[in-house]
């Protein structure tokens, strides 16, 4: 161990190893839910650095968990006898190029403190999700995460140009090209991103930036039911020339969940709905927005499909509408027993979905009660069930029930978290058994070792990755 | 050969295998660049023919080159001595689902028959280039085809949700999906998307589809220099809230090259300018867009950045706009010998390229002579040079230092026709190192026999695929 530590710190400097209570900030994630016990965390300033960092782990066949803001939910961050990995040194921003639009991040610049950058342009990076604050480039592009935006400008990897990774073995790969148009063999940049540290590290990223809107219209919207809320996305869309920058769906028991958690706030509407839309449009010119909007919810509301709505007449109006949405985690997890997932279904089945698995729960536990929250936009449900008992196999069956419909309805049990530690059971249930194969030929291919990110994102890669011993005999060697 | 025929008939039927002069159509491509001698032509008629072919394949370890259109211009669907694999019988759409704004289609489909189906639903497949008449899905998939669209809708891989992919084993991989998030293990569709079909063959496809535009706006814009290009369109786009779908420039040489194939055409503009741009702006909304483009023209001509502008006032206006662009390919080739290339820079370098690119060729032959088109938005320059005498080794130091310049300014030696046969030198080349290790290392994991369209692609392919043996030794084992 000694020696390991002398020769890391030969590479990064010995301030920038840590052990024993200096890593308690890596051995635990704001879930809570998942622990870490890293066996040392490393802090490189480069991607030489990192490189220099992997050539040792690999020969002494330990290994690697690749860390940056720490704000995944599924656990991937958390290392057990690894080599954590920080990027949180390298957060430089390289260059911002307001002509091409693009800018060049290193892996632990913040997503807001990139948007700050980026605004002195008038130009903003657009991934929007409450993390922003901490998250970082290396780990929203390793986790390809998603947010509320999407439905506008894509999940993060519609948003990356180019990557610099460094392999297990260390050799650095150098895809930071500002291209729209790069035809030149398989597309490793798209391979990298959302692989979740399993390929190798991201170090360093080009990604796009947009203009910064000059308007906004945010409303909320009621229907009676789900039914038609894609059909009114498309003729929002078609009218506003694709403005929709959110299309965020609550059912009643969300706003009444908010109720729990926030007793002052007020009702969206003056009467209570079954359906509660919250939309914002966007647009780089102003004065637009506002009459498109208003003249497909008048037809609508006219023809009955939509109840009511309600456009926000001020930054205060909006940010109450936007408040209670964002209360999402909040509400969810208020009461525990909680079974949380994140599934998608094809934007036309999110209706048949919410309808048909209450139901089927209920035949489960017909004491449970649910809860939902989606990214109508992108066909994504953050669906909650809680319990009446806290009892595993019962949260396994419910769990398993709301990830089962989604599959049979050409959907998918991981939509924008990712897989991480807590989605191995589900990756092995439902992922095409020919897809998993692929994806282990192709880890056993970049790293035959193992050594990257262990025991996650492929279910089985714990025991069978090849070459790779078991992880009490690989810290016998080291410690 | 007569035993492997046999075999081939019992999975698609005698009138399927084609053999002799029956294969013509299979041995060459538009360009005539490329020559093919296919040792059979199958015609599978579902995934599950596909699959047996491949075993068989497999089995006797014989090289399989996928084609659908055969319109590409890299040679990528030519096979010599192959199992060459038409998936035009694979010709269903599958199904559309306007509501969630996405098609299901085999291989087999044609781009424009694509289109014409999505039309009945006021939508439509918006990748558009020349050969969108007979190019199918499966070809545009697998070389991640452009086009003069990929400003507005991006590459071919940004309009695709879900593939169906046939390994080399013949084992099938189901990747259809309708989802617009999806984060569930390494993005296998990404990597099989622009693969040339090196690592599987696309048998299937779940597409994205667009409302179809209610209003165009076409213009010619004349600039004193390109410099500003990349600025106009910023600010175009700001102004119109991004509804550019073409921004493509032609220099004053392109301009004459139009005159000497169409002696008939009529000047863009009273005089004569440098540079030349096509203009297009689509909307799904009437009356907007008109308006927008004139406030910013009107800006830019008072400074001087624009010296001349001609909106189309009508359909006939804008198809003479667009005749003179899709001229390009007869523009290019008139004139022999010729070096063509496919290159892009940073949307910010294009104007500093083609000032610099010019007097590098002159100092290699000074009396050659030049012609370029862009797609600019892209970034992305048709770079055209005729040297002065027919000297094969002057053409490659041409094209070489086309290709260099592009790589000094972190572009690429190609863009968006893909590899192929055709830059398999450049390759070798200019791409990162590391990069072409780890995609030599996923196709040997992927195809460990080399089966699948060898010798292309990849540099080095045809004699370093593991457990490949030379064609002539294959081909004894057959014949």
């Amino acid at each position: 161990m000694t020696d390991l530590i002398e020769q890391l710190a030969a590479i990064v400097g010995a301030q920038q190893v840590l052990t024993g209570a200096d890593v308690a900030r890596w051995s635990t994630d704001w879930t809570g839910k998942y622990k870490g016990e890293p066996l040392v965390v490393v802090r490189p300033g480069s991607r030489e650095e990192v490189a220099a960092v992997l050539r040792v782990a690999s020969a002494r066949n330990l290994p690697v968990v690749p860390v940056s803001g720490n704000t995944g939910t599924v656990g991937g961050a958390m290392g057990k006898g690894a080599i954590v990995l920080t990027l949180e040194r390298m957060n430089r921003i390289r260059e911002i190029r307001a002509g091409a639009r693009v800018a060049v991040v290193e892996a632990g610049v913040v997503i807001d403190a990139l948007n700050a950058a980026a605004e002195e342009h008038g130009l903003m990076f657009p991934l929007s999700f409450g993390a922003s604050g901490s998250a970082m480039i290396g780990g929203v592009l390793s986790t390809n995460a998603g947010g509320a935006n999407v439905v506008r400008y894509g999940n993060t990897r519609d948003l990356c140009l180019g990557i610099e990774v460094v392999l297990a073995d260390g050799r650095i790969m150098d895809l930071m090209q500002a291209l729209h148009k790069n035809n030149s063999g398989f597309d490793l940049r798209h391979l990298m991103i959302g692989a979740e540290g399993q390929l190798g590290i991201i170090t360093a990223a080009v990604v796009k930036l947009y203009p910064c809107p000059v308007d906004h219209v945010t409303a909320m919207v009621a229907m009676p039911s789900l039914d038609r809320a894609p059909d009114l996305l498309n003729a929002i869309q078609s009218a506003s020339a694709g403005a929709v920058v959110a299309f965020e769906f609550m059912p009643r028991a969300f706003i009444e969940g908010h109720f729990a958690v926030r007793p002052d706030a007020r009702e969206p509407f003056d009467a209570p709905h079954p359906v509660n839309l919250l939309i914002e449009l966007a647009a780089t010119k102003t004065g637009v927005l506002g009459e498109a909007l208003e003249e497909v919810l008048a037809g609508w509301l006219e023809a009955g499909d939509v109840t009511d709505a309600v456009i926000a007449r001020n930054e205060t109006q909006r940010r109450e509408m936007w408040a209670r949405r964002e209360a999402a985690a909040e509400i969810a997890y208020r009461r525990r027993p909680v079974v949380d997932t994140d599934i998608a279904v094809p934007l036309d089945r999110v209706s048949h979905y919410l309808r048909e698995i209450e139901p089927r729960l209920r035949a489960i536990d017909p004491d449970c009660e649910v809860l939902s929250v989606a990214h109508l936009g992108d066909g994504n449900i953050h669906y909650t069930c809680y319990p009446s008992r806290e009892q595993e196999e019962l949260v396994a069956a419910l769990r398993t029930e709301i990830d089962d419909l989604a599959l049979e309805m050409n959907g998918t049990f991981s939509a924008e978290h990712g897989v991480g530690l807590s989605k191995l059971a589900p990756m092995a249930r439902y992922k095409d058994p020919v897809a998993l194969d692929v994806m282990r030929a192709i880890k056993a291919a970049l790293d035959p070792k193992g050594i990257l990110n262990p025991g996650k994102t492929l279910p089985g890669s714990e025991t069978e990755a090849a070459g790779q011993a078991p992880l009490t005999s690989r810290l016998r060697e080291v410690l």
